[in-house]
């Protein structure tokens, strides 16, 4: 056994091994023991006359089964991607988080590091404007708990001053002085990172940005601030016990959404036109939708996540919130590391639309049927051509969403629950602690679940290029709602904001969602666009378009 | 819900759901409520006072749960590889095994179906000579066990009939009447696939090729059966309760090793000079290092497994067992679509070795030590540049296999676990119980450890190109015999097998053993050579130049 090797070897380093002396009554073997017969219940294998055996055949790993309970590897790692040739050459080419500081400019933007005065600061003043005003706007509307930490104005100048350097040394800058604001779940030079939470560890300023981040500084955009979230991005309130209750800036009787619920709100509010935020099963589309904006899950890893807060590693994504699908677009593009480009939306002639209606359409809201209905309607009276489409076994989303997050957050967090749950606020600490009575063979099964469902949405796709989908069951619900009736049926609250989102993060597959008219309640409902992964462009494009065919009134791009 | 949908569509198809009626008795909300105290105690979780808490939150998932403990998802769906854009078209390309039907020859080839008689099958006797000769040596060693199915004569001849007509139409067969084994653990078109067990379910032949099977024999193959493997390719010692013992041919008194213990002695016995193995822990190694001949696993998916039954999803490998080195390269550039190319195996002047100590070389039986250490000697005296490196983590890699390959086993079998579990030999079954017991959280952070392996890995190979350790701690062990006594130390046979062989399936590096000598019993010594993912062809390279430096009387190829 490799850990009976590792005793004799005083200098082998295990994994971060505890160095807590075992406690002898609560040992390994003991602890297995008295769970096993209660565990082969909780599997339906009924075997109890068994217990010896296994208890018998444990004892032979329970020597590399002691050091590895103790233990907590790296997350930061290409976690739950399996090796792959082609996969991992591609993923070296991301480089990690400290490769921005590699990146010309991405270091000299740093907040925390101004730049020194030169010639060109004082010509950047012009170049500063939007994101003074930005942030002054986001000081007063404090009210709304939209951010967690704000850049100081001088911070905002020298980085200004920077992007003014650059662009006269000839730099493509697409977002130059454009102001933006980044999810405080990853790095953002010059910011403390929170995750949202209260966790004592983290209390210095981040020194590098996440690449993403990186990537948005060297396209000349301007950070503004870091933005309020759910804690640990775990949730869809974004009602957060350390940082207060993000309010939705046009509807505050009804809920943000969640987990970037700040993100949404500070594009929602025009405090930025673009945020950064991440989407785990629907973090990124609910508040948009809740808020009435753009929100935009690109394939997984198009953005790359180095250096971002992991909340369930096989389902996170990064990408944008924005006032419009256009501004989505630009973000997206400087995000994912593609060429800038921009053109007119085109008439959806020839597109195939496929509409799953199990799941998707029942039950669903009458308010959101019908606004989604007109909405694939006008996308008819484009050219579009619509058909219903089937997608098998679709109703097990929840559960393999529900089996993979659950573990997943629960392993990445576990040593904050062991040490300092009551940090936590109720509703994290409760679902961080039932991830440990998974099996890890639901988790598995989980992923064959998971293959499963990314075959059948293979073969409901085969003759169309998008689907459409209400984004959410509701329309925004009011702050202290119950579960809703639909259809005749009471529906969890939770249930009917993440059901339709969270099938494109087991599958990684884009998903676009934009306002499509006011609920009956007078609040937002979201229109969802959704392709293979990898068609990120094409959501984007037909999402342009419709976005065009709801808001008739609203100017064509030149 | 996903699940509360469900209950309103009749027609709605969840993954596999059972028919059997919820018992009452042993609902999952019962068991789970049972269960929590015992499962929290083993995660060592010490607040048994939010029991109610932790129960109340698990009844919100409760209605798509139990859908789900009833669900088995298929497994052949590219189960435990992430979605990914890059990774994930590449698959496509591969194709299903149904594909190999596509292919020219494949379909033809099958054993089952033979071609009809053509002006080509008189001239083909000559070619179908070594494949006849082959079965025939392979009925006469019956009593090696290596076996579990042979080809009938006239499907060999007809196999070798249509050979002779694609060469004689150009086509390149670089393994033209080339006979070779398949270890029973992938479809081989004609054959009754067993997995090396007593399932009553597989009793018709196949009808197609796993798509591995496919390229040999459109590379001219012919396929004169299928080998005897450890049952369910779970452990080592290829004693199959319902195929017989395999023998290992030259060393009768001593293991033969396994999984692919079958495919080991048929190339140990010269029946053919190619067989398939797969290697899951070191099941294609540790049978080629105990019977002397030559085993190489391939990085992780550099053979496409498509068709072939899983074990362990993340850490299973198909490459060859082999006469020789050169052998070995042949048969990986056909199983992983390269193009074939032979050259001389080439000095070792300018090669970077790393020779890791910690782990590989401590504790290890004095007679490898030895054996090992002059193999090394050999390549720096053929200008090798040889360093001691060492791998941060790696006493770790133990737990990480078990914990890893433990969850994804059980959870394949586990329907025939609850159906037939009687039917299991004693020690596959009691290995397949033990992995219910494996929680979730352990099976994320064990992945988590082997990125972190991984980057390990890396770090200590910086600077050099391949690794050399020992394949096994000792020379192949007699039947029977109980733990060895290394350095001092009592080792467990199973570690003293394994420890060496399974860093490289938690990482998928390639990784090569050859014949190294006999140790003090007379049995088997295996030299292994590693690099990096993707570096598969210097392994060979290296392998074949090192097999020529230990047997300098082997004579060099034109």
């Amino acid at each position: 056994m490799a850990a009976t090797v590792a005793q004799h070897r005083p200098h082998s380093k295990p994994l971060h091994v505890s160095d807590a002396p075992p406690d002898a009554a609560s040992d390994l073997a003991e602890r297995l023991d008295q769970a096993l017969d209660a565990i082969a219940r909780l599997a339906r294998y009924p075997h109890p006359g068994r217990h010896a055996a296994w208890a018998e055949r444990l004892r032979v790993n329970l020597p590399e089964l002691r050091a590895f309970e103790s233990s907590n590897p790296r997350a930061d790692l290409g976690y739950l991607r399996p090796p792959r040739v082609a996969a991992r050459s591609e993923a070296r080419a991301h480089a990690s988080p400290g490769a921005s500081a590699g990146v010309p400019g991405a270091a000299s933007a740093s907040i925390a590091h101004p730049a020194p005065a030169n010639p060109a600061q004082a010509e950047s003043e012009g170049l500063a404007h939007a994101a003074l005003t930005a942030v002054a706007l986001a000081r007063r509307r404090h009210d709304l708990h939209a951010f967690v930490s704000l850049a100081e104005d001088a911070a905002i100048e020298a980085a200004a001053a920077d992007v003014e350097r650059r662009r006269r040394a000839g730099e493509a800058l697409p977002l130059a002085g454009m102001p933006v604001a980044i999810k405080d779940l990853m790095p953002v030079a010059g910011f403390v990172q929170t995750n949202g939470t209260d966790d004592a560890a983290a209390s210095s300023a981040a020194t590098d940005d996440a690449l993403a981040v990186a990537r948005l500084r060297r396209a000349g955009a301007i950070v503004i601030g870091t933005t309020n979230l759910h804690e640990l991005a775990y949730g869809i309130t974004s009602d957060n016990p350390h940082f207060g209750r993000v309010v939705n800036p046009d509807h505050p009787a009804h809920t943000p959404g969640g987990s970037s619920g700040g993100s949404a709100a500070a594009v929602a509010a025009g405090i930025v036109r673009i945020a950064v935020g991440t989407d785990t099963a629907g973090s990124i589309r609910i508040p948009a939708a809740c808020c009435g904006v753009v929100g935009f899950k690109p394939s997984f890893d198009a953005v790359p996540r180095d250096g971002a807060q992991a909340l369930g590693a096989s389902l996170d994504h990064i990408g944008p919130i924005a006032a419009s699908v256009a501004d989505a677009s630009l973000a997206f593009a400087v995000l994912a590391g593609h060429v800038v480009r921009t053109a007119p939306p085109a008439p959806l002639a020839g597109l195939r639309v496929g509409v799953p209606r199990r799941h998707f359409l029942e039950p669903i809201a009458d308010d959101v049927r019908l606004a989604v209905e007109a909405a694939i309607a006008r996308m008819r009276d484009d050219g579009a051509h619509v058909v219903e489409v089937d997608i098998a076994g679709i109703e097990s989303s929840a559960a393999l969403q529900f089996v993979t997050l659950c573990s997943e957050a629960t392993d990445l967090h576990w040593q904050r629950l062991l040490e300092k749950p009551g940090t936590l606020g109720a509703d994290v600490r409760v679902r961080l602690e039932i991830g440990q009575f998974l099996p890890a063979i639901w988790y598995t099964r989980a992923q064959r679940g998971r293959a499963e469902l990314d075959a059948a949405f293979a073969e409901a796709m085969k003759d169309v290029d998008v689907l459409v989908t209400p984004t959410l069951r509701i329309a925004a619900p009011r702050l202290g709602a119950s579960a809703p009736v639909i259809d005749g049926r009471e529906i969890p609250l939770h249930t009917a904001l993440t059901s339709l989102t969270m099938p494109f993060n087991l599958t990684g597959m884009p998903a676009l969602t934009l306002p499509c008219g006011l609920g009956e309640n007078g609040a937002p409902i979201g229109v969802q666009v959704a392709a293979r992964r990898g068609d990120d462009r094409r959501v984007l494009d037909v999402g342009a378009r419709l976005e065009e065919l709801i808001e008739p009134n609203r100017r064509r791009k030149p």
